[in-house]
């Protein structure tokens, strides 16, 4: 039985090995990949995104018990930048694990960066696919809300939670990040802690300044803006981006808030949105695919020592980058 | 006279307009850079990069103080995610220039990303080498030190402050984000206040742990692996990776900190390592640059239409994104 079809059943085992391809950039991944491709499309993805120190993980681990305890599986991909000091990824697998082990219903898997960011999307995406067709009904991608590359990797799911929490610095940390035009549902979390009404209605009072737009504002990528596709009208957003106040650590107020997922899910679906999610997701994917298979395919076709030759002429300064570019592609 | 003649005598509204068209991606911007790039290579690139709430932006208003004080001139790019929320680019800029002002040695440019993490880099790239044809002695680039792609974008300075600050969360989260690996200097910030001696203590601790490698472990994009150059053989780093105290609002320990930077600028020469460097920044520019020159171009030569059917079957499942990609490169 190949992989793509143990996964097809749910194997953990063969997800867990799968993944690991993936992470590998190993050969065999690809044609295993292909073969699930037909078979997702029907999980949910929430990306849950914020600052270290909010307590997303926690939280996390949380809405996994909830959402359980509602009937449906769910898998858990938390997104880690690589640090050769901590071997962030798998320890934070390990405080997971001892919580929510022995629930067949759940699947907790750290993803590090090997290398390049896009690298990083490309992974999370295939993964996102493996336990799509393994048959989860819900992934959370979890990954941290400051640097641009790790938010448009929560950003392409269907519901996106920004998590905040009273006294980070100062309250307009979020807003610097940018993170806020991303979200469709806030969460106050720790929000036993002082100043956690504070920061709820500093969010209201940003939310009365301009409206979020779900990401509908945000940059999709050269690819969707080429398609000639007319853009579906925005209809007045009829979401009300609920501000939810969580205390992770003692369960408060997680049944409301994934109450609150369930009920965005219902609002794309009957409002056409969860298409043109999908669409701009699969378009961001194949876009990051396409320049990484470019690249590779004129690194191929490039003599040894041209790229060499080149590099030593921009060091030298005798060729400035905007004519390297055209000599490497006009060769 | 050219715009890049004006920025070759430093003229000042020449320089801003110039930026500007860099952020636009007006079309005029690029035969002015390549105009301007045999008169770079002179400036001393310093990044400067730290999670939220740990004092950089002030730090860097005492850096470009103190290093004026020493007669050299410096630009500041302040590296910023956009938000139509708080416009905080433009904001930032405007607090700064009140303590700045008036002094012609000193530029201070907020660059904020329109889209794309890469069209960002790329802008960066383009900006450091505006300042410095212009004659600025140091750039110093702040970027927020979380997502790796800001991260990216400050370690391809010569010389990388990791900024920490006592009580910000846990103490492992400077090791989650991954920002140690790269830094040169470490700056504890805000050190009058508690625990900075404890910041302090566990950045040594985790140094004694593993040898940072200033960049040197990090993937440094796929055209510097294919470049055939012999890697400079890895001399024992004579570096000693110095942890410094700083209190930026008081000015405290500013001054031994620019000597450091000095010192480091230093031992690049004498090491060799500043040409290693100059030219891992080069290749990764060349990479970004060559990858979306080639999707542009790639999209100019597909059909309309064509890439509209293949989102859509993506969409219906009936093609995979690899297929997809194969698809679109064999037409």
């Amino acid at each position: 039985m190949t992989l793509a079809e143990q996964v097809l059943q749910n194997r953990r085992r063969a997800i867990a090995r799968l993944i690991t391809y993936i992470e590998n950039e190993h050969p065999a991944a690809q044609a295993e990949l292909a073969t699930l491709f037909p078979h997702t499309g029907r999980a949910h993805l929430v990306g849950v995104t914020g600052a270290p120190g909010t307590g997303k993980s926690s939280l996390v681990n949380e809405l996994a018990k909830g959402i359980r305890a509602t009937g449906k599986t769910v898998a858990i991909i938390a997104v880690d930048p690589t640090s050769p000091f901590s071997g962030g990824a798998i320890l934070g697998d390990r405080i997971r694990m001892r919580e929510l082990a022995g629930d067949r219903g759940v699947f907790i898997r750290s993803m590090a960066s090997r290398g390049s960011l896009g690298g990083l999307a490309r992974g999370v995406y295939d993964a996102i696919n493996v336990f799509d067709a393994a048959g989860f009904d819900m992934v959370l991608i979890e990954t941290v809300g400051v640097g641009q590359g790790e938010v448009d990797i929560a950003r392409t799911a269907h519901t996106v939670l920004v998590v905040e929490a009273p006294g980070l610095g100062d309250d307009i940390q979020a807003i610097k990040a940018g993170i806020l035009e991303i979200a469709d549902i806030f969460v106050v979390n720790k929000a036993d802690k002082p100043g956690a009404n504070k920061t709820a209605a500093a969010l209201r009072a940003m939310l009365d300044l301009g409206n979020p737009t779900g990401g509908q504002m945000l940059h999709h990528g050269v690819l969707l803006s080429v398609a000639a596709t007319p853009p579906s009208p925005a209809p007045p957003s009829d979401w009300d981006y609920p501000i939810l106040k969580t205390t992770a650590t003692a369960g408060d107020g997680v049944d409301t808030l994934i109450e609150t997922i369930f009920r965005h899910h219902h609002h794309l679906t009957q409002s056409g949105k969860l298409a043109d999610r999908n669409r701009a997701r699969l378009a961001a994917d194949l876009e990051n695919r396409l320049q990484t298979e470019l690249l590779r395919r004129l690194l191929a076709r490039t003599p040894n020592g041209t790229l060499s030759e080149i590099i030593g002429k921009l060091v030298k300064r005798t060729l400035s980058p905007y004519n390297a570019v055209h000599l490497l592609l006009e060769e």
